[in-house]
């Protein structure tokens, strides 16, 4: 197969990794991806418009969200069965942030929406290009588990309202919330929750009965009852508008429909904004190119594994970027890889991107053609819909699992979650990085040290405390189990100081470093005054084990002329024995 | 002389260091400890009065921080030869914070500066008691650096208008400054300029050529000579002062004198502010209680180290802490040790606490009886003073050795440098901070990994790279040289997967665990994600060598448990033999 690439030079294939599978198209793979690309699409539909919702935008602008940036991911991004659109954790940050600039569902709003598509975009690109998707890593498990399982209650509370049929004033403060709607309870309208209820139920046994039922007919295929049990929201979607219009629920009981939706595709435009109004945008921008891109990468790499296929960091950066530069300037909204849709692509049988550009045509022919059937949609079936994906972003067995394995990073989790809760989510998150950094910070500025002597008769080095070791009289062998860097120096200067400190006989000191991995330069200052007090109190110091990079950059060093390079061993075995030699006889 | 302490308990010992010394002083310790109390007496008069001019307030309150502080401070503190009092950073901190809330010179300028000693105490001795001293190795000797040196020029520029003789408006803004000193040198005094020479050049004939003079002068005892050379600024105070007293320079040639300073003892008194003014000189007290510390406890250690003497770094805070208290309730401002009079005191002689007691004798007997004899001392004499003792803090040798280094440490530096410099003291310094802590997560977030193999006919593991090793034909052996945290696990897991993505027929991966010195819960995560997709790709995963204090953590986990313990190996030769067995005959 090779050869059919050789007229593709090979910057191209790996700015464009679909030219890999467009330059040789197997028929056979024909069959799985029109399938998947279908039932992506009829998942798709409903979550796109009742993200769209919960973001506080027109539910066109989800289904504008899922054409060109699925499209663009596909041609440009390292998975092939990654599927790209609105997501709820997004929706989230856009409604608690833009809500600040903007009224919920105006022009102007939206507007706000696409240009902080497009500086996501830019941002993400950027970050790929210059290859910082590291960067990303620096939020942690922890934290990004606080953060998602309070931004899953934020939207299920959020949703309460559609659920029960009550009009509330939207608000950024979670314990207002629940206060109005305790207050709205008794103005429930009960059409609505009987609505409500029904979807729910539905939904469940699509998601949790139907496989059951499917698994005991024996020759059904397994990916494709995997693939129906996750079209619940579809048919729910289909049932409850049915019932709406048919009974005139809408009109003569009060039921909240969606309404009209302007039928057709989304036409080219900029965010009818001035440059200054993009600048307040930015750091609602720099949480969503993060979030997104993990929610992204996550996805794409079980996916990718599952095959043995690759996923390049910075590619997914590229391709994430370009699909939200494309959703910033087609009407849309900020977009990231959605693990369920992903999931559905590749068990209902994906084998290549042409999956999801099935899925952009059946979207585009949905948005052209069948919006007036959504007229009669009940708002209480997408909040049930949103709510049923969200109860899976919730994560409580996290917690009491950091807790059993580390009580500080359970404890990060939680402040975490608290502060996303209690403060809003960018606050809170930005709590928890920071919290995060300076329990790391904290962690390694103890390092573990020990006092080691010889095994007898052998060439290993224990713990005196654990072990029946051999030690010389005036000399001390001290390992030290961490890289030296500016918070942990001091600590291992004074460990050091206050050992000499209490053996007045003390002659030879012996550092152990096979476990640094490297000395920063404040380590550095400190090894070297360290050396200088060693030689006022009249003690040698001596290195063993130095790792060859460590020692590499210690060559030209004042401290290494000072220490003097004979007084840097290969092994502890032959300080240990030069050391014996001048004590026994 | 263990029997004579019986008495007195051990917390109490501990917690006053002094009741060593105190409770069995030696005879012979007297007279080392008179002359050296005189000595650093004679340097400190003017260096206080310098520093408190320096720091926007009158002469006597350098005089004031110099009494209770410096006795409290003998008795608490855990070093005998560490001398506090009043220094030029922190004076520069005062005078750059506190001069936005109060003209300087005012008394509710110097109720700020007091107010600010007392915060300062109480956070300190907070800190010690907490045990919280490791907080102050946050900052990292590049910040440090950086830091003082852009401090020292800012200090230094603050007194050219004295050594020019021309008054000059206060400003925050170094390029402001430098256009008003630009502007003013036409108005320049000569007869100020010409003291302002004669004091440079007097002091630099102390402090280089005297040394000099005194060396060959063989029967001179060093330890003296070193000791006449700081005696250059209290020589040049009584010089000037003589000379412009004798030619009535103050009064007819408008040479800026020091004027009346109020003679007699400070009273005991807290700061005339209400409780809601101390809030906004919190960040400034951060700044302070660190920096103080720091200041501090290098001295401390230098010195004590000299003498196999222990210092505890929260004895330290608890005693510094203690001597801002003092200096807040007794009109002075905040203190530090001070590393020039602490060598002072050293090389003189001092061998217990009572030479600083000495020292406030002197100081007091000045500040009762001669502060009508400073009346006619020049500010140019005391700007002389206090340039000549910042030019020492401007280390221009350290960011040379760090770009030689490590250069990342060395842009740190230079980042602070610059930032102290254009933004200003505390502003600056909070960028350093934040940037090198950036830049150590970036430095551990792409650990060093290597893919070993064994040495022939031994049980050693090396670098494939750079040996000649042996290897098995489905199996990869790979060295981690880090602990796994938040910001360097998916880079490990990107690489592994990368790894085994290019190895189609890769089996086992042996993962080689000896550097891990830790695994925090985010990185817990990404192995037990790591071992599913490698068990998706039909690859088995094995740890060796992993650290005792590692294993203990790991034992409950679910990571633990779906890798089975029998793949955790003590040795890496242990799991080569078995996987070697597989595939060889």
């Amino acid at each position: 197969m090779k050869n059919r690439n050789h007229t593709i030079p090979p910057w191209l294939r790996r700015g464009i990794p679909a030219l890999d599978w467009l330059t040789h198209y197997e028929r056979r793979d024909l069959r799985g991806d029109a399938l998947a690309g279908v039932i992506v699409a009829t998942l798709l539909i409903p979550q796109a418009m009742a993200y769209a919702l919960l973001a506080g935008l027109p539910p066109e602008v989800g289904l504008y969200a899922s054409l060109l940036p699925l499209a663009v991911y596909a041609l440009l991004g390292s998975s092939r069965f990654l599927s790209v659109g609105p997501s709820a954790l997004l929706s989230l940050l856009i409604l608690t942030q833009v809500a600040a600039l903007a009224e919920p569902g105006s022009p102007r709003y939206l507007a706000f929406a696409m240009a902080t598509a497009l500086i996501v975009g830019v941002m993400q690109i950027a970050m790929g290009a210059a290859r910082l998707g590291v960067l990303t890593n620096f939020l942690s498990q922890p934290v990004l588990s606080g953060f998602t399982s309070a931004a899953a209650i934020h939207i299920a509370l959020s949703q309460v309202k559609h659920l029960l049929g009550v009009p509330l004033p939207r608000t950024d403060h979670l314990h207002e919330l629940l206060g109005e709607l305790v207050r709205a309870v008794p103005q429930t309208h009960w059409p609505t929750v009987a609505i409500s209820i029904a979807s729910i139920v539905l939904l469940l046994a699509f998601q949790y009965l139907l496989p059951r039922v499917l698994a005991r007919w024996k020759s059904f295929p397994p990916a494709l009852a995997q693939s129906l049990s996750k079209s619940g929201p579809i048919v729910v979607v289909i049932v409850g508008t049915a019932i709406v219009a048919a009974f005139h629920l809408g009109a003569s009981n009060g039921v909240s429909i969606i309404g009209e939706i302007p039928g057709g595709l989304p036409r080219f435009a900029l965010p009818a904004l001035a440059a200054a109004e993009f600048l307040p945008l930015i750091p609602l921008a720099v949480a969503i190119s993060f979030i997104g891109f993990l929610e992204n990468i996550s996805v794409a790499k079980s996916l990718a594994a599952k095959r043995r296929q690759k996923v390049d960091s910075n590619q997914e950066f590229i391709a994430l970027g370009a699909a939200n530069l494309a959703a910033g300037i087609t009407g849309g909204y900020p977009v990231s890889g959605s693990f369920a849709r992903s999931t559905v692509n590749f068990t209902a049988g994906a084998n290549t991107g042409l999956a999801s550009l099935i899925t952009v045509a059946v979207v585009a022919l949905a948005a052209l053609f069948l919006m007036p059937l959504f007229h009669h949609l009940p708002q209480a079936v997408l909040a049930a819909i949103i709510i049923l994906a969200v109860t899976g972003l919730m994560d409580f067995g996290m917690p009491r699992r950091l807790w059993r394995y580390n009580r500080a990073d359970a404890a990060a989790l939680i402040l975490t979650f608290l502060a996303v809760l209690a403060v809003g989510v960018t606050k809170g998150i930005l709590i928890g990085v920071v919290s995060t950094i300076l329990l790391h910070l904290w962690r390694t500025s103890r390092p573990h040290m020990a006092v080691v002597g010889r095994v007898p008769n052998t060439e290993h080095f224990r713990n005196v405390q654990r072990h029946d070791v051999q030690t010389l009289p005036r000399a001390l062998l001290l390992r030290i189990d961490e890289s030296l860097y500016f918070a942990n120096a001091k600590y291992m200067e004074d460990f050091v100081l206050r050992t000499a400190a209490d053996r007045p006989r003390l002659r030879h000191l012996v550092m152990i470093c096979n476990a640094i991995n490297f000395i920063d330069a404040s380590a550095l200052e400190t090894l070297t005054d360290l050396l200088a007090r060693l030689q006022d109190a009249g003690i040698e110091l001596y290195l063993t084990e130095v790792k060859g990079p460590v020692m590499d950059r210690l060559a030209d060093t004042e401290f290494l002329e000072q220490l003097g390079s004979e007084r840097v061993f290969l092994t502890t075995e032959e300080v240990y024995e030069k050391l014996a030699s001048l004590y026994l006889p």
